[in-house]
């Protein structure tokens, strides 16, 4: 099978008959300008053994890269579009292996409203490599950003923190100190996040800056706080946890230094974003209708930089966050 | 220096300010609607070992990326806009040779009016693999598809056929039959491509169908057949040759042997396209104009599929083009 037969086999059905795609012929998508909107656009990258397991299953790794594109989507407030894919494939990688990738597309492309506009397959004798770019709209000037926050917003986060880092060490065999079952749940967490697309309409209403939680709680806060030329203080002792990161916490020696690895690791794909102290409220009734707990944990202020504090005392921050560099 | 410390030295730069990509501190970019505009977008990957020589210098990989996809964005008459980057970098290569990649970038973007609104840049323990999602405007319904060929249109293309693939050969100490200066000619054609930009208005006023010569002419005119539900019938004797390419030829053994397989080379990043017969001139006038020769080299038929001709006579085809799967 040559690469046009692959492209009509297994991505032209990806299309859903989109005519911006032109079928999957052409040497480029051609997308009609929306007027009274504005188009969100995204791009991530993910490699074998760096972004995922080696062994894990293609049809999540596909279905992942979907879900951390959505997740800066989300953050952004915007509704989910199309997307590109690039995929260099191992030469070892046959056609089943390409054909449940695919499937993993098909499954969360239909879940989250997305179509495949276009893109490239190649071959590498490296590690299975793939970028998305994911577009979506907002009403012109609606998209969240990261830049909106002002001294004295309220800091919230969506969820829970720190189960998609404890999930990569559970899915590497590696975690302590949970049980068996939480265990296979912090490993479901990092391997299929849920990108919180229905804080769509909350966080247009209600925030003032929001990003994706990707790079880990403190770091991707931190960037928040930058891009709005402020400072952000959290306080340890209010981050939302799950009841398997709970557990963990407890078996650690000091909660402290325990509370600020969770807020370090990456993966969780949560929304941190800030509001108007007046906006509290109506933040957070919103989100709770559509279904997302939001959880006030911290603030920002005039100092730049990122601060923590626990039970009212300044704490150290060693590190803020992975970076996949 | 960490992930963000990068962008902001390599990365943020190669924005030039644009709003649309929020300096790059942002989850994603913001890009307002333009009113009676299509955004056409591509998106190509290549990967050390496969799409370019692992020795050739970054700048000049860095600029055939942008090249590559620049020539999608000629095929369909669009005017460059802006680009996403993902790279990922094998840990062996340091600042240096990211900086000459960035620098390469930076050259050719000022060159052709791109700029960089967002990406991603992660670590390989593979080879150098990056991946470009470029984007361009067309007037509404004015980007040049390979689709719109008619029976009875003919078929021209741009420049000179071949060099792209000879030069690949050259380029590895591997091309007889040449001078050693036309040897360093073809290489510098296969690792520095010239997209076509200056023909967007004469095919955007004269074309019925267009496509970039990036697998093959063989393999990308039989595309406009196949997306036009038409055959395309070319007529080696009427390929336009470089001095470079005529000297291989001459010393092959089979002329039209030869002429195949120059058809059947890619990474020519010329334009094969198709206009009425009414058309050619104009075509052809306007393309001069623009500094462009195209020579007509076949005709669009009723039978479906690819023919080639060869002094009047019908020639097998064995193979259209490579494809980088």
């Amino acid at each position: 099978m040559d690469e046009f037969d692959e492209i009509a086999r297994l991505y032209r059905p990806l299309t859903r008959g989109a005519p911006e795609a032109l079928d999957l012929l052409d040497d480029a998508a051609v997308i009609p300008s929306r007027p009274g909107y504005d188009l969100v656009v995204t791009k991530d990258a993910i490699v074998a053994g760096v972004h995922f397991l080696p062994d894990d299953p293609l049809d999540l790794v596909a279905r992942k890269l979907l879900r951390v594109n959505l997740s800066d989507l989300a953050a952004k407030a915007a509704e989910p579009y199309a997307y590109f894919l690039a995929v260099a494939w191992p030469t070892a990688c046959g056609f089943a292996e390409r054909e449940r990738f695919a499937k993993g597309l098909a499954q969360d492309q239909q879940a989250f409203g997305l179509r495949l506009f276009g893109g490239d397959t190649v071959s590498t004798p490296g590690p299975l490599t793939a970028s998305l770019t994911v577009m979506g709209w907002a009403p012109s000037g609606g998209a969240v950003r990261r830049g909106g926050a002002k001294v004295g917003d309220v800091v919230l986060v969506s969820g829970t923190i720190g189960d998609g880092g404890l999930g990569l060490k559970a899915a590497q065999g590696a975690l302590e100190g949970v049980t068996h079952d939480e265990a296979a749940w912090l490993a479901d967490r990092y391997r299929l996040p849920q990108p919180r697309l229905q804080l769509r309409q909350t966080l247009r209403d209600h925030a003032s800056a929001a990003a994706d939680v990707s790079d880990g709680l403190l770091a991707d806060a931190g960037h928040v706080g930058t891009a709005s030329g402020a400072g952000i203080t959290l306080d340890l002792d209010s981050l939302p946890l799950s009841a398997a990161a709970r557990t963990w916490v407890g078996a650690q020696p000091d909660p402290c230094a325990a509370l600020l690895v969770l807020a370090s690791l990456g993966d969780d794909y949560e929304i941190v974003c800030t509001a108007r102290p007046s906006a509290v409220d109506a933040l957070t009734t919103s989100a709770a209708t559509a279904g997302v707990r939001l959880a006030a944990i911290g603030r920002v202020t005039a100092a730049h930089g990122l601060a923590a504090r626990y039970a009212g005392a300044p704490v150290a921050i060693q590190r803020t966050g992975w970076s996949h560099v």
